[in-house]
This record gives C-alpha cells, sequence and structure tokens, in this order.
C-alpha cells in the first residue's frame, strides 16, 4: 500500500492513528496509555528517545539510530498531540523560518 | 506556493537542503558548519532541543513548543543526513512496527 | 589552599557560593543571571550539559567529560538551590536507598 | 553514623562502593549490571536521568527532584567510574574555575 504514497504519508497517518488513540482506554493502546499518564510522562519519552538517537549516533550504530529516531518522532508526534499541536504547525514554522530568511535565520540566532 | 502541496512536502524540501548544503562552505549555511563541526556537535544539538521542547512542553508553552519542535526535527534531520539515514528511513520502519503488530508492539516492548 | 581539606569541601563551599549569588545583580555573576532567567532556563542547562557529558563520554574524550561534569554538577546545585533544597538533601536520599536495601534496591526498581 | 561525618561523606563513600561493584558479578549488583552492559547504558542513564530531574524541576515537584537528582549523581559517579574518572578531578575542575576567574568565568564561557 505504501508502493504508490509518499513515504512522508506515513507520518500523517500515525498522526491520525495518535488522535484517535489517545483517549481511548490506557489498557488497550500504548498512546492511551501515554496519554493517561500526562504531559511530564510523554515529555519524559521524549527526551529519553533523544538520548538514545544520541546514543546511537555516536556510537555509529546505524540500525539503531534509525529504531530510535522512529522512536522519537513517534514520541514527539503524541506529545503534540496532547498539547493540541499539528505537524503541520510545525512545518508552517519550517516554511516560515525558510521563507523569511533561509536557514540563515538559524545560523545567526543559534551561534552559541 | 505551499498552498497546492501536502504540508509534509516540507520535510522532504527540508531534507533535500540540508543534503544539498551539508558539504557546503561552512561560512555559507548553518547546515555547512555543523557538518563542519562533525557528527557530536549535530547530535548535541539534537539533544539540546529536546531539552528545550520537553521544558517548552512543561512550561505550557504553545508557541515555544511549536518553535523547539521546528528545532528538534530540523537538526534531526541533520543529523540522519551525516549519517547517511534517509527520512524514508524512519517512516519505513515506522510503517513496519505498524504493519508487524501495531502500536501495541510498542506498548510490550517499552513499559518505561 | 585546597592541600589540607577534603576535596568534597569543594562541592559545599560552591553550594555555599551559589545561594549568596542568587540574587544579586543580574549583570554582576552568571549565578545571578541564571536565576533572574527562572527555573526553566537553569533546568535547560542541566539537561544540555547532561548532554554534552553523554556525548564526551562516548566519544572517550576523558578531559571533555570532567568539564562536562563539572558544568553539570555545577548547574545541578543551582538549579536545587533556586528549588531550594540542599546538597545534604541529595545526600540523605542517597544514604536512605543504602540504608534500606543498598543500591539492590535500585536494580529491582529500574529495571528498564 | 552519619551525625558526626560531613554529609557529603556519603558521595566519598558511594564512589567507592560503585568502584568495588563495578568489576562484580552483574547478578549480583545494579552497578555491575550497568558496567557489564558498558558504557553506552551507562551514559543513556545519565542522560535519562538528568531528563527526569528537569521535569520533576519544571512540575515544582520537590520529593521527585530530590528523588532524581540522587539517580543523576549516583549514575554520574557509576559513568566516571567506568572512564577512570574520580570525583575528584570534577571537583577539581571546579575549584580551577573559581580560582582563575570565579564564576565570572562561566559567564564569559557560555553566554548561549
Amino acid at each position: 500500500m505504501n508502493d504508490t504514497v509518499h513515504p512522508l504519508a506515513t507520518l500523517a497517518r500515525l498522526e491520525a492513528t495518535i488522535a484517535q488513540r489517545a483517549a481511548a482506554d490506557p489498557s488497550s493502546s500504548y498512546v492511551a496509555k501515554l496519554n493517561a499518564r500526562g504531559v511530564p510522562k510523554i515529555a519524559q519519552k521524549v527526551g529519553e528517545e533523544a538520548v538514545e538517537a544520541v546514543i546511537a549516533a555516536m556510537a555509529d550504530d546505524r540500525a539503531g539510530l534509525i529504531g530510535e529516531s522512529a522512536d522519537l518522532l513517534f514520541h514527539l508526534l503524541v506529545l503534540l498531540n496532547a498539547k493540541g499541536i499539528a505537524l503541520s504547525d510545525i512545518t508552517d514554522e519550517l516554511d516560515r523560518r525558510e521563507g523569511v530568511s533561509g536557514i540563515v535565520e538559524k545560523a545567526s540566532r543559534k551561534e552559541d
């Protein structure tokens, strides 16, 4: 079924699935269970998966980095859903930045 | 220009832009500069943006969470590009998980 | 001057210095400036320094890990001070755990 | 027993306990098990506990912040031991910074 659709359709479908399951019985799905535990727990998972992605990247573990990046994106979508934010809000923000002044804006803003 | 395209096209376009700029003169773009500094620096940014997203979520700062999520996605794409991984590798992994056993797989695998 | 005092006296002295500077003019000290920006900013620094320590450890960068661990401890002390928690509250908790059932308690509690 | 010793003696004692258990049978202690899993797993725990401390601070959860700070310090000591670094190396670094130019050095170095 994925052959003919844009691979990024996965993210849209995942976002819809998460929205649908968020209010379900916590015993019936992981998404429902996370939502029942609340934003602090969901945010914790986002932070933890990012740490795991960092470690996989540093360990040069390609399969690990793919898996942890998938976990990170998944939990980020769960967090955004819990806060009433759509993935399109994020892509609009990315568009806005590129539209205004390109990724160069980022360069001037975050030199650290 | 974005009116008629799927919002997720932003991510595909951003991925292509990052790939194009990665090997450019570090003084010419933020992406090139990050790549010149190497995977540890890029991974650090992924971790830091995740921390900032966590804090924005906990502070109930909607605009902050949108901005930090955009930063997180952007730097994750830079990291994946630096490691030769496509966003479609991540969405394939998400598809695979949902195909095999649904998000339920996640529930049994990651109980916290 | 440090020759005759216990090296851990550094942490006690640092804790006292942080407490003293926390309410100073933000332009006069880094600790005062962090406190003026509030708990979210201090917590962000704790998270970021932890990410940097993780990366230094993975890169096998000994000097880097020492420096980032110092940064992490420093910012953790600033965070604890901002929340009215003493380092002795943390060591009491560590004592309590070891007293009750040893580090074994940790093993049963956090298998991941 | 802690009445007459400096509360920070806890950290010295914990450091010694960790060094002693690091090479033990992984089934016998949590420290030994972490060491058997290696630096990436120990570093992951440091990152995760920092995320949990950040979330407890943001949630204004005093007991949670004490507990997560204890977890963070504990896992940082395990990481340092695994890399052959003593807590006194960290406190020496903190002393050096304060000796050279005070916490002011930090201010000039890390404006973010």
